[in-house]
């Protein structure tokens, strides 16, 4: 029996805390906040997120020492956001090296400009065989309301990621397993910028006949982006592709969408960051992925992302940039 | 210069009245309702549909006679549902054969269970090279608001079909053109069956989540089913299929998606038509679609269009229906 550690407090760390006590009896959860380990263990939620999930604490072992945490696991859940992922990992003092580390977080770690995958075989010196990922497409509020939702496990080792699998599966869950963990990480960081892409047409008046082409655009740019990453054969239409793209690119909910609202509407970045009290994650995602493509010996051909760099980083007006990204679309 | 008829008095067919008459001088509309001509003649308006649109009338020519429609065309636009076209089409005396006629319209003719292009080439013995389609994604109601819309036009003959874009072309529309008419005419006929879909889980309680799953997994089903009718090179992400797909599918005013959400509420077919006071074309469309495809050699594997098969036409309950299916999806 593999032991489980889930690492984060946030809404996607406590739903996949709540679906793997489905089926395990006893997992380790890590987080910073006291505050919310007493909370939980006294009134069964959690004080910040998804707080109508009521919790199998009979199950869980709360601790906010990352490294008692780590060395409980066999299998750890990384679900810290990962702007925030080296400052924890900073904390530890334990080797990961005979771990299996899965990664639910999207995104690219700022210090490394890296995707999280990458950045834990780069930084820890991780067996890539032993480094997996857990994709969408899946909210955790609908999670939290044990929604059938779909997950995708990815992990070059197939072994592990169906010993993943068999532990995410339940009655509300069902689980696809990958070996394309290049391939879902970059489809969950582009499908950060098409959100606010999409966010930006809204803001600026489009609506939803545009906002299909644009989906339809977005996953031939995906397609390309990641064949020139990491070229092998994969249906860019299954769901922790599209689907990824689709949840979030439709999501009224998204922050990366709300983001890109409010630029179309002639916000700046920074009094956009300012409104809504947080940074989308997208926003890194965008510089990052622009750059890593201009790296490649032959850079996709990405006029979505491109749009959505000049907009974000070199201040050029969005209805211009989007008024001309019109006329490269199909 | 050619000249042009739309036939048809609905909002698609005004959408694209106000479309042509963005670039052309003149062309001829026909259309039933006389009263609807006397009131468009005098308000410039259309009194039923998009109401909103001021129409150019003095670019106008208004029949209620489908011969004279007909007789002054070159190129002729069909914008009649499918469901009336034999009926209207038995007034005429004329020959079509001399004409270019492209069908704007979703769906199967119920007297011939073809796709209207199939049916204009079979019934009326037009030359394959003068018959094309029209399709999106575009709903009709944002052509009235002038937003920035994309259709294809297919046509076998790349010369007809580039005619017809560029008098549809115009600031808010923007076109391309493709020569795979057969595909996208089933893919927009099977984009109306997964809207019912996508409804029918929204009536079970299914979420956002899922709902991303179902998309993903009907185009993929789209793809199958339209290589196995018409086995081409074409990419199924372009916007005439999965654009098409997606604008129809996460539409919350399609009447396709409200009829499944009304039969996955436990509505009968019936009594949903009763409450709807009309038919939704994908009602039609699910027996069809089916039927063609179970008489190919080798049927396209159509988890989705069966399971919507089986609840309409078979009486299955869409509950454990649904719950099968899940099962089938990735």
């Amino acid at each position: 029996m593999k032991r489980y550690t889930v690492l984060g407090g946030g809404s996607w760390a406590t739903a996949i805390v709540k679906i793997l006590t489905e089926n395990l009896p006893q997992i380790t959860w890590y987080m910073r906040n006291e505050h919310a380990i007493e909370h939980i263990r006294q009134y069964r939620h959690n004080p910040n997120y998804l707080s109508s999930v009521e919790l199998h604490t009979e199950k869980l072992h709360l601790t906010s020492n990352i490294n008692e945490a780590i060395e409980e696991a066999d299998y750890i859940i990384f679900v810290i956001p990962s702007a925030f992922l080296v400052q924890e990992l900073s904390k530890l003092t334990l080797s990961l090296k005979e771990k299996v580390v899965f990664s639910a977080i999207k995104g690219i770690v700022p210090e490394s400009g890296l995707v999280v995958g990458e950045h834990l075989i780069q930084a820890y010196g991780i067996n890539p065989l032993n480094v997996g990922v857990i994709t969408g497409p899946c909210h955790a509020e609908e999670v939290a309301l044990e929604r059938l939702s779909y997950l995708t496990i990815a992990c070059e080792d197939l072994l592990k990621a169906e010993e993943m699998a068999s532990a995410l599966r339940c009655t509300f869950i069902r689980t696809k397993i990958s070996e394309d963990i290049i391939g879902v990480e970059y489809g969950a960081m582009l499908k950060n910028i098409y959100a606010i892409a999409a966010g930006i047409a809204h803001g600026l008046g489009y609506g939803d006949n545009f906002q299909s082409v644009l989906m339809s655009n977005a996953i031939r740019e995906m397609e390309r982006y990641v064949d020139t990453i990491h070229p092998i054969a994969r249906n860019i239409n299954q769901s922790a592709y599209l689907g990824d793209l689709l949840v979030t690119g439709y999501s009224a909910f998204s922050r990366n969408r709300l983001f890109g609202s409010m630029i179309g509407k002639g916000y700046s970045v920074r009094s956009a960051f300012m409104e809504m009290n947080m940074v989308a994650e997208g926003y890194y995602a965008v510089e990052n992925a622009y750059k890593i493509n201009q790296r490649q010996a032959l850079p996709a051909y990405t006029p979505i992302l491109n749009a959505v760099y000049k907009v974000l980083y070199l201040h050029h007006s969005a209805r211009e940039t989007f008024q001309k990204l019109t006329e490269e679309m199909d």
